[in-house]
């Protein structure tokens, strides 16, 4: 499997290192590939208008119902070698271990064509096909050389009028998507599994500290209204105040100091801030909390300050039952379950508004990824394709997860 | 006074605000001016090698040494109407205040033509030119259009072969300059003006904190090296350190954190340090501490932390005599007397190397300067010519001042 990811890492817009956006040339290599595996165990597959690969292995039954694995093909730039695709072929090699063997829910095995948004700035094109969320506006988005998505779409060969086609079987039981943790914290614990409970909820807002520029040597330092320094102390506060709440993340990635010369203080400091958790009414909390801070900092150093909010994005919470399953095949798998909150979104955050999903995280060496360097033990993917099994043989054995119908 | 400053504001290179850079178009209309005004005076004006426009106003005997009074005529972009050209414009108000009196010695009223380094990224040409630092690599230094100092000399009219004859005479018994603040200091005190005792020193140093990039979302608060929280606790170090000593002002007005995303944790931040001081003791000190500082924080975040020294510059005492006169002079114009120290660099330190060298401040208000807002008021300028007549009076009396020769 790690052999299959390197293969298709191969398959890249830029001649130096990995980059495949949403329908660039590379994906149609990527998708010979994995029709020629699937293929070989009689699976049918088919390309659909959005530019997903989609396999379907069959059940005993013509009129079983389905469960869909995936996860998505295209990369960001500079990118590693499993960061998405080892989900879907894990997904194959589940195939593989199965053939030529039918169980009473058929699999639907899908590589979605765009998680990351690098080439229109829009995340889950491939995903959000599936749940009938591709609308006007999205399909009228441009890209850098200003070609609209439903122009990618022809220009792929497909044909944007298909898209309602795209759309999530009705008899689909449930999502599942094995994905590269990304993070330290498996690492950190030493285990090789994690099953995902809910995908973070997410607040980005603009702070901005107003103060008086002016020059560094004249200006003594009671008689200073600097922006920068406001800015700091208020980094630490977010800094510390995420320490303090379990499970919370507070990220500052991103700072301006303007005019932003050596020896003039700064007048304006513009920061991004970022938090992150599992439930909204913490991650609520926390923003008011901070910004509340931060004008605690401005009133006490007569600086001003301005937030705006650009994204709020609500926690998603995976299907208890599923998560409760996946914790017994990973200890059947020979490992010691753990449980946690993704704090990145992944596709399965747009499969959950439509049927019970559920992901699995594999540990990610370093937490390294979007880099060359990320990587995946092998050990860790033969527990991830046993976890895979065990599930597969648990939802089989289990009458209440079989007669599930699509929300 | 001020509506000469607001006259030669209108020769600039901009039509839009006021520019007006070493040896440009307007600076001819400047000389013009400065001319009619000295000429009205029967004074001698000559533009030596390098545009410095010099008038000479004799003393009553023909041998008697002189006294130079001046400050420059070029300015920022965007500048204000009084930075450099109002101690010019005093200087020549001295003289109309004086005539036709002679004094022990003559006057010599200097406009210097480069001051700021706007043009070359060389500060001081007109009055290094005086001091006979005029180097071979600083007339090759070439301006944003690859034009040489030498040439722009050439250009404007004049021969650079003359640059010798621009030397301060040997006669020239002190430099005193009239010059705004630029700082709020006396406008907090409620004072016109001060002695300015000495010119900070300054140490510009590069700071780079090292950490390790990760996913805002994905890497739990306990697990990240983020080299943007360690700036900030070292900003807060700064600060406080600066607050705490005398004299010191400590400045972190730039700052740069890559990648520079919102969800993506710093791997490094960049910041600048300007730290200044009248002793070079107290800096050197400071410096050191700050430094050991950043260290510090470093190693208890596991960041690594990298300096680089880009500018030391010591500080320039000015002569304890004029000091001391400019003092009482200052008490007789009626003024409550204030000594300080200047942040900002001026010609008197670049005069100081040859001859005895002091300053006279005039407060600034709002501490505003290098915008079109700079201001000054009519009473404080009323109080600058009443001191400086003062300080004449008192420089004519003193047989110790009329005896000392240039160094």
């Amino acid at each position: 499997m790690i052999a299959r990811c390197r293969k298709l890492s191969v398959f890249s817009e830029d001649t130096n290192g990995l980059r495949r956006t949403f329908l660039s040339p590379p994906m149609r290599e990527v998708h010979k590939e994995f029709a020629r595996w699937m293929e070989a165990l009689g699976v049918q597959v088919r390309v659909d208008a959005v530019g997903n690969i989609r396999g379907f292995y069959p059940a005993a039954d013509a009129n079983a119902p389905r469960l869909l694995i995936g996860s998505h093909l295209d990369t960001v730039p500079n990118a590693g070698a499993f960061d998405g695709i080892l989900g879907v072929v894990l997904g194959i090699a589940l195939l593989e271990e199965l053939h030529p063997k039918r169980l009473p829910f058929g699999i639907e095995v899908a590589g979605f064509s765009e998680e990351e948004g690098v080439r229109f700035g829009k995340p889950f094109i491939g995903s959000r096909a599936l749940v009938g969320r591709l609308d006007e506006e999205l399909l009228s988005a441009v890209d850098g050389q200003g070609i609209r998505v439903r122009d990618a779409i022809q220009k792929f060969g497909l044909d944007p009028a298909e898209i309602p086609n795209a759309k999530l079987s009705d008899d689909t039981l449930a999502y599942l998507e094995f994905h590269i943790e990304q993070g330290p914290v498996l690492e950190k614990l030493g285990k090789s599994l994690a099953a995902v409970e809910g995908i973070a909820g997410q607040s980005r807002i603009e702070v901005i500290f107003f103060g008086r520029a002016n020059h560094a040597g004249t200006t003594p330092m009671n008689l200073r209204h600097d922006a920068l320094a406001g800015a700091a102390e208020w980094i630490g506060a977010v800094e510390r105040s995420a320490c303090e709440t379990a499970g919370l993340v507070a990220t500052v990635g991103k700072i301006e100091a303007k005019p932003g010369a050596t020896n003039v203080i700064a007048g304006e400091a513009r920061l991004s801030l970022d938090v992150r958790h599992g439930s909204d009414a913490i991650r609520a909390q926390a923003v008011e909390e901070l910004l509340g801070n931060a004008e605690q900092i401005a009133q006490q150093r007569r600086l001003f300050v301005r937030t705006a909010a650009l994204l709020e994005q609500r926690a998603v919470a995976m299907n208890s039952f599923l998560v409760g399953e996946i914790e017994r095949a990973i200890a059947k798998a020979g490992c010691e379950p753990h449980r946690m909150v993704s704090g990145a979104g992944h596709d399965a955050m747009i499969l959950a508004e439509k049927v019970p999903s559920a992901m699995i995280f594999l540990r990610t060496p370093g937490g390294i990824s979007h880099d060359p360097a990320e990587s995946v033990a092998v050990e860790d993917v033969e527990k991830a394709i046993a976890c895979g099994v065990k599930l597969l043989e648990q939802l089989a054995a289990s009458p209440e997860f079989c007669k599930r119908a699509a929300t």
